[in-house]
């Protein structure tokens, strides 16, 4: 485990990302995290229009009454709804729930919008603030309030609507690899870690550089429950009145948290340079006016050439702050690439770049061929932080466990997951629960189904799964 | 007045913008009035950031005591909250309520993130969903939920905040120009109608086809008053410890409402090409099957064609619809150009073109125009619908209005603005309201300040104010 990693709350006050809020677990996101958000959004949002659905807004307040409508549902999500039970200075007949998430709004609507065989699949996605009254709170990994997305569909049978929700966690899987430079496992959830009210809940799951694992986003195959309880029927080509069959899936602001704890080093941030706000900092360095002038006449020329290639580009002018200082915010802040200019390179017609993935230094980049090498090195970065995150997601899954105890030396000693048989039962995942401090995260769909002995019973297991600690 | 428009709500729901949900005055906004929004909010958010303010988030839910800081604040918006008392199964020590505007929130974090006369100007903007619990409501104008952008700063002097109040109030009058092809008048607000803790408010009001006036956006002067109800100070370069002067500024979904009836006739809506979700449908008309080999060859051709050159294109190919109610329901969608594919113009190599603006057929285009013709033809659908729009609010404009009864029969025989002169009273503002039954909207911008008699009282005026009945 790496253990040089600063505290996420520090880290993401110190980075300028978020700031604590007066209001009891949620947080302020400032410009410099929100700008990441930005950038997230924009490349799922094109991955999700791509796959055929579109964007639509439902009301933030609920009825309690929908929530009640699915059995399962109400159950998982009672204890975290924040109610208004007045407004416009009277009490309300109904108290209104503000959406832990909208299933129940949104499936409503579908039941007024879908009549025949000819609407499905229907589908629509929502950009949208969330609140759930979680008891321990943490900047962008669990915050009361959140922002996210949830798609939500509906199909003729059981099948499709599996293969929705499939396709869906393959979009957030190929996002994350090549977006977010992050590895996660995918796999199916244990009957106890589904959503309430699915029938299957798929799930990403991200390790992080502290050992812990993070559920980074889930797809669900919610089968005909909801459709049941909101009525949600069809005329089939056979004239049938049918009940839909329904997916969801989200992500939200926590991706902030799987970035910022999967990449940090002891430096502070190291941002993916396809969500990194500022992608290359240029920093003049200078002691005389006359070098001053002759600096940042060529840090102007740098910032506009790159700015107009499409990077995203920031010159640090302030005068107030040392060349030193500077170095030490802007890798705090996690910039790709910094790029150093004094009048020396200007003579020698060159640069000196500063890679922040690798904390490495590259001396006298031809000034000539500083934007192709940028390119470079941004591509390059992604790769090495892609390559980091799936190394140490390998080397930390451990195999050969054979028993509860080895188990949780195993994640005492060098967290990370741990591949077991189980036998399916909560009886022994709860065992996990309890003596190895752990859950069950996913059975990879990379692995293939062997059977073999219950690390815990020694019963009959169908194949292995995947165990560790997670935020 | 037009008396052929559709009725607002009729039209929002037959054109696919948006739905009635079973929360009391809050509505489902569907794809199509979504993508709407979107294209709003990208057209605007480069504006907003191309000023130098940031995107950030801050939370949903205010404590009760925040707004209670600022004593006209809580005033204006106490009847219109809504409030959450319980959470995670807990009456709460003490009430949040759901924002209507964020002012309070965000001045107390500007008074932890303020310091020092270097850190100002202070900016951020946040897109968010808002709850305001109004008595009426109606879709796009007035819901109880509504989506918008606010945008909040802080400046060393009253002067700064009011220049900067005026430039984002110019910014939005250049976008609903250039983009809503509206053309609303720009002003200040009596006291009466300032917003709740305000020095100066400035808005934008636009002329509907129904006669009806629409306060498209506002801008607000706030002083020092927030700054003293929060603490926000500085230090500045003299050393002193001075209060900011804060202003903030926001549009919201209301502008889909202004856009509706702002531009619709008869057979629906007409939406300006900046903001149309579809700017052009192609609409394949054949008879027999070899009819529609050739015709739907040529319709993908075209389709493939226009979307690489970057129109939002639609390929209208539902064989379950006859190409005239294809016709009504694009018209009624207010798709700014169709076009119409038969054989004929596959072998004469033209296409038929329908500009929804003036409802106007163009036969035999040249194939091979096709793309340069439509690219003019949105732009001038954009200029018809601005001139129209501007014509529209100039020719009813009243002048010449000597006292509260021409007052009250302009606006009942033909609606719009009345330009009087006012001595400034609230006591004859009232008159206005009571018996006119129609307010002061705005003293215009353009309008040059000229002395005169106030049309009620006969008391001295400073100038006239623009009067009219609005939504």
């Amino acid at each position: 485990m790496n253990s040089n990693s600063l505290d996420l709350s520090d880290l993401a006050i110190k980075a300028d990302l978020a700031d604590y809020s007066p209001v009891r677990g949620c947080m302020v996101i400032k410009p410099y995290g929100y700008a990441i958000w930005e950038l997230i959004q924009k490349e799922l949002d094109q991955r999700i229009k791509a796959c055929g659905h579109q964007n639509a807004y439902f009301p933030l307040l609920i009825p309690e009454s929908f929530l009640k409508k699915e059995a399962d549902h109400i159950e998982g999500f009672a204890p975290e709804c924040a109610v208004v039970t007045h407004a416009g200075g009277q009490k309300l007949d109904e108290p209104l729930v503000i959406r832990p998430t909208s299933e129940t709004i949104i499936y409503h609507m579908f039941s007024k919008w879908i009549h025949s065989w000819r609407d499905l699949p229907y589908s629509v996605n929502q950009w949208a603030n969330v609140v759930r009254w979680e008891m321990r709170t943490r900047l962008f990994l669990r915050t009361t309030e959140f922002l996210w997305q949830e798609g939500h569909t509906a199909h003729a049978s059981l099948e499709e609507a599996d293969q929705e929700s499939r396709r869906m966690l393959d979009v957030y899987l190929e996002f994350m690899q090549n977006i977010l430079a992050l590895a996660p496992y995918t796999g199916q959830k244990s009957d106890s870690e589904r959503f309430a009210g699915a029938e299957k809940t798929y799930s990403l799951e991200v390790l992080l550089r502290d050992g812990k694992i993070l559920q980074a986003g889930t797809s669900h195959n919610l089968g005909v429950g909801f459709a049941k309880a909101f009525n949600i029927q069809y005329q089939s080509k056979s004239n049938e009145l049918t009940f839909v069959n329904l997916t969801s899936w989200g992500v939200s602001t926590r991706l902030i948290g799987a970035i910022i704890l999967g990449h940090q080093d002891e430096k502070g941030l190291i941002l993916p340079p396809n969500v990194a706000p500022i992608q290359v900092v240029i920093i003049p360095i200078f002691k005389t006016e006359d070098e001053k002038t002759k600096v940042m006449t060529e840090c102007d020329s740098i910032f506009t050439e790159l700015k107009a290639q499409g990077f995203r580009v920031k010159l640090d002018n302030n005068e107030q702050i040392s060349p030193g200082a500077k170095f030490h915010e802007w890798e705090l802040k996690g910039v790709p690439i910094r790029v150093q200019i004094g009048p020396r390179d200007i003579d020698q017609k060159t640069v000196e770049l500063v890679r922040r993935d690798k904390c490495e230094k590259i001396k006298s980049v031809p000034r000539a061929e500083l934007a192709q090498r940028i390119e470079d090195l941004l591509i390059d970065t992604h790769k090495f932080l892609y390559n980091r995150n799936l190394d140490w997601r390998n080397q930390n899954t451990h195999h050969n466990i054979n028993s509860l105890e080895e188990l949780t030396e195993v994640l005492d000693t060098k967290g990370g997951f741990a591949n077991i048989h189980w036998d399916g039962s909560a009886e022994q995942e709860n065992k996990i629960k309890e003596i190895a401090k752990a859950t069950i995260r996913v059975r990879d769909f990379a692995e293939p189904l062997t059977e073999g002995k219950c690390i815990i019973s020694s019963n009959k297991s169908a194949g292995k799964v995947l165990v560790g600690r997670a935020y």
